[in-house]
């Protein structure tokens, strides 16, 4: 089934935003995306690929920068021109009038919804057959509740709506499913009261030709104020980090990648951020087999960096929306050819000093315990569907501790030591882990999966 | 909910297939599992844990039988008595009559049916409310048609069912899924008829109380003969090969396989089996590291012998119902370990004859690209969901033909040779499926996944 088309509108000043910067409101850049453009790719990640923008202010600026959008994602974005966008976004709602004659989503585009808040809305609409309003009941967390549009609910009947209401449930989020009829009640309000939408909701509210729906799960902000924007990007990177981090990664790396990934999500896509990372660790690599103390430790601050950067490809691929199952299996692919090189340099590194088989025979063990406990892991999870259970020995595996360790050994001269007591602390675990499993496997007697 | 019982008709003699040797026809082996055994891990497999066997014929034998196979499964298997076995079949139905009062399903003992023939029969009888009994059309394919029971049908219903039948539409496949009213019909057929379960099938069908339900999608087999216990095996042993297969493994390694596991399947679970191959890839890689050409030679024998082990133990697992998830990763597993001390013995085979910092290069190429490989092909599998595309270049990269070219090159005398080919070749595979993949990415645009 052909989805619905989305109407975003994009046609109004944002005066309090832009803060007489320029940059019209649509084009603003959110966590590294404008906000128009992470309207659209949102929407477009649930397979909607029409969109409807309305323009007015800045017209000519933000038209141009829908075209570009529609051009890099391949989605279909047709511009509509609303002059008289200064008698409220009512207006700009029915400039698309003409355009549109089945039901549509429809949003603000300086409302930035995560995910989660548009699956739960499109989940809450399937079979909707009236006009809907996405609402928020959790109204404390509102960050400018003065200008927030309030809501006063008798169960799904809306009573009320509007800026200045003393008593409200909820506030509205800013997000629709519309049906025709929208129009219809917005050219009535208009004679009656004035251009905006809650006009035409008050007027579909009055005829019960609207339902407000609680979404609750996820995250949404109202950008209209510089300080709202910085607040709802902090929220945004604080909500990115990730469980299954390491020790390292968890205390020291994300600290530092996130300030790193919050500059560079303007500037760079997740790819070329792999790319970067994977770099770091070759240049490390190679000042390893210099020799020298100097080279060797700045080898070590080179590796430490590499393994910094490994955690803002992911986040910036998050925060641009962009993350991707392909994205995410390159990132792991060079890891391991990362990993792979720094051990055949560090070995080489020993080499120069010692020249005996055995430290061949140790970068051999080193080298295939970095690749092997990866490799066993994720066979794990592809065989049985389940995660491997994580405990501090199974951390002491990851590779943000194998780096780490082996920055410290350089540092203190020691750089083939330290990875080969994280070597063998990654052989013991792998057996521990395969010792277990296959007991437990023992232990239940035949397992049932064919 | 919980599972119906699971009846299992274990009284006859079958002396046609005993051939006097003395094995009770439920302990006689069929590709090494008794009969009665494949009879309860096929229901187990389907999670059915509560079965009724049915003992006659040699009673304390089948008993003893049993027992073991409840003690080893975790599974209840309460044995009955019929003591009047040799007035056919449907006194030992009526046997259970005493203990049963809900609806259970019915097999014969030396009624072999593979997992998809149970699948199709669990689903087609899923809200059955009256009893049902499995047929299959396909009269042609059976082997002992003038043993077989055969079916006269209009529509579902049977019109009449006997091994003499003239005109018949289908084979009755010995599987039934009954209400207790089998029990009553049963009773009255014996005083009018005769004490076969046919009889009381024919009595439930005049009274339009039964059901026939067609089977077509796996495969069965009534073994009654030795001459059918032989062709069954040699079916069976064809359809587990894969179609994922090496070209050394499909059109070398699983020829011998094939013959081994049948001989060993009777003697050997899966995991063991799997570390027979680990072991002897083991003896491989240290005769590798004598030095003289007879060592050299007959460790390229070993690793070549390993590898076709290699395919005995998913064959064995898949002969004997015992495939599992972590079976499976652990063949796995063992290959990469063996892989890396295969390529460590191969390097060092070579640094024993040419001293040079070089040979160990190539020795960490190698062995980074036999564990790489794997890691990427199952990497990317995990990520998208996805298999990775098979091709003759794709092939070079896999196991069996790594292990075959060693083997080969040692026999020639220069296994490190063949071995850097190997990983040359390999090597090109893995960047050439990364650039494929990542170009896709791009190409596509924007991936959906999140």
């Amino acid at each position: 089934m052909e989805k619905p088309p989305v109407v975003i509108l994009a046609a109004g000043e944002g005066r309090r935003l832009s803060l007489g910067k320029g940059v019209p409101k649509p084009l603003t850049k959110f966590a590294g995306l404008t906000l128009l453009e992470r309207a659209v790719r949102m929407w477009h990640k649930f397979g909607f690929t029409k969109f409807y923008v309305v323009v007015g202010h800045a017209k000519e600026e933000v038209t141009e920068g829908a075209k570009k959008i529609a051009a890099k994602l391949g989605v279909e974005i047709i511009p509509v021109e609303n002059n008289e966008w200064p008698m409220g976004n009512g207006t700009s709602v029915l400039a698309a009038s003409q355009l549109i004659d089945r039901p549509f989503f429809l949003q603000m585009v300086d409302h930035v919804f995560d995910a989660k808040t548009l699956q739960e809305f499109l989940k809450k609409t399937e079979n909707a057959e009236i006009t809907v309003l996405a609402i928020d009941p959790r109204v404390d967390s509102v960050l400018d509740i003065e200008d927030a549009t309030k809501v006063k609910l008798e169960g799904e009947h809306i009573l009320d709506i509007g800026k200045s209401l003393r008593e409200y449930d909820a506030i509205d989020m800013g997000l629709f499913f519309c049906t025709p009829e929208i129009f219809e009640s917005l050219r009535k309000s208009r004679e009656q009261n004035g251009g905006k939408l809650s006009d035409g909701v008050r007027w579909l509210a009055n005829n019960r030709r609207i339902k407000a729906v609680v979404l609750s799960t996820g995250q949404w902000f109202d950008i209209d104020k510089p300080e709202i924007l910085r607040a709802a990007e902090q929220d945004l990177f604080e909500r990115i980090k990730k469980s299954e981090d390491g020790l390292v990664s968890k205390h020291l790396n994300r600290q530092i990648s996130f300030r790193i990934s919050k500059r560079l999500s303007s500037l760079l896509s997740p790819n070329p951020t792999t790319g970067i990372a994977f770099c770091v660790a070759l240049l490390g690599a190679l000042l390893f087999t210099s020799g020298s103390y100097l080279a060797t430790a700045l080898a070590g601050v080179l590796i430490q960096l590499s393994s910094i950067l490994d955690g803002c490809d992911g986040e910036i691929a998050r925060i641009r929306l962009e993350a991707s199952a392909r994205g995410a299996w390159f990132d792991t692919v060079l890891d391991r050819y990362a990993d792979a090189l720094i051990s055949l340099a560090v070995t080489y590194n020993m080499w120069m000093q010692m020249r005996t088989v055995w430290v061949w025979l140790g970068g051999f063990l080193a080298l295939f315990a970095f690749v092997g406990v990866s490799y066993i892991k994720k066979e794990f999870k592809l065989r049985t569907g389940q995660e491997v259970k994580s405990s501090v020995f199974e951390k002491l595996t990851k590779r943000d501790l194998r780096l780490f360790g082996i920055f410290v050994g350089a540092i203190a001269g020691l750089p083939y030591h330290a990875m080969l007591v994280i070597a063998f602390i990654t052989h013991l675990w792998m057996l521990h882990f395969i010792w277990t499993e296959m007991r437990e496997k023992f232990k239940k007697g035949q397992e049932k999966s064919f």
